[in-house]
């Protein structure tokens, strides 16, 4: 009974990045997710409203935590220390399981024009939801875009770095997003 | 005779933005942007494999232009002079039909998730054709992303510049990226 009370949701993203990566992310449809993943197709549905959700799943989640950690940031932070205090937050929620997936959902987008684009416009997403945060903290305009260009960048650069790294070894991701940030931010100063 | 030989490009792209407009990108058909272009569907496929081609109109010569200026930059040049010499080059292929145009286009693609997905994309590539230009000069590696970054969002602001202003008035498109370009050089000075 409620086989899907625990972990279904994480049962369904795995079964369906091993399905995708098997056959394709076209040749695989949610009855056969929901099998592997030993749930019915009604669980299925209590999660994830279509198959291409799973892909998106945690990505509401993703921009909420950047805007928060901006958005809770001390008073005089600057534009940066702000974006900062973004990744911190994120990356605290980013689990061993997103890093294990990481690789293999990476290939499953490359392969497929459609999701590419879907990939593309979640990025954008992500990056509009820092501006906006910054701007509600009173960063004016062309310092709010750079900064959330930067901290988008440093969080993509952070978090292959982290999967790069044997995972017995590795610190936390946000030691790696920062990093990168303060990497991007000292590149400023090469631009000329 | 020939229809298709004098302007029948910029009839057929005039033609569906008007009808994408109308009724929408989905309602649109080849059949129906041929018929108002005045050219038999055998000329629209001459210039485009498919509707979705029409918006992508322009990408590739987009992404050759802003390469072979940063390409064809002094060799003593900064890297941010290398990416103004790239959206010299592209400014100078923007016409005042790509200006009519753009409220209209912006409208359409703003309708349809699905054209938003792809254009997210194109300006993905319109960054990675920058990087890649980039380092090919030398410029290491963060920096040259950070270089691309400002480039592109140096672009759309300018565009976005460009096209507000009276048409009477305007200076060509070229003075208003490199502007932007200044502006967003100077905010980094501010990120903290």
């Amino acid at each position: 009974m409620a086989r899907w009370a625990a972990g279904a949701r994480e049962r369904i993203v795995l079964a369906a990045v091993d399905l995708f990566t098997e056959h394709g992310y076209d040749g695989t449809t949610v009855a056969q997710i929901a099998e592997r993943a030993e749930v019915t197709r009604s669980t299925f549905f209590r999660y994830f409203p279509d198959k291409r959700d799973v892909l998106a799943a945690g990505q509401e989640t993703l921009g909420r935590l950047l805007t928060d950690g901006i958005a809770g940031a001390p008073d005089g932070a600057s534009p940066l220390e702000a974006v900062a205090a973004g990744l911190v937050n994120v990356s605290g929620a980013m689990s061993p399981m997103n890093r294990d997936l990481a690789p293999r959902l990476e290939a499953v987008i490359a392969a497929n024009a459609e999701l590419q684009q879907r990939n593309a416009l979640k990025v954008v997403g992500l990056a509009d939801a820092m501006i906006a945060a910054l701007l509600a903290r009173g960063v004016p305009d062309p310092t709010a875009h750079v900064a959330a260009e930067l901290g988008v960048l440093a969080f993509k650069r952070g978090f292959a770095a982290w999967c790069a790294v044997d995972a017995r070894m590795a610190d936390d991701l946000a030691s790696y997003a920062l990093a990168e940030l303060d990497q991007l931010r000292d590149a400023t100063a090469a631009l000329g």
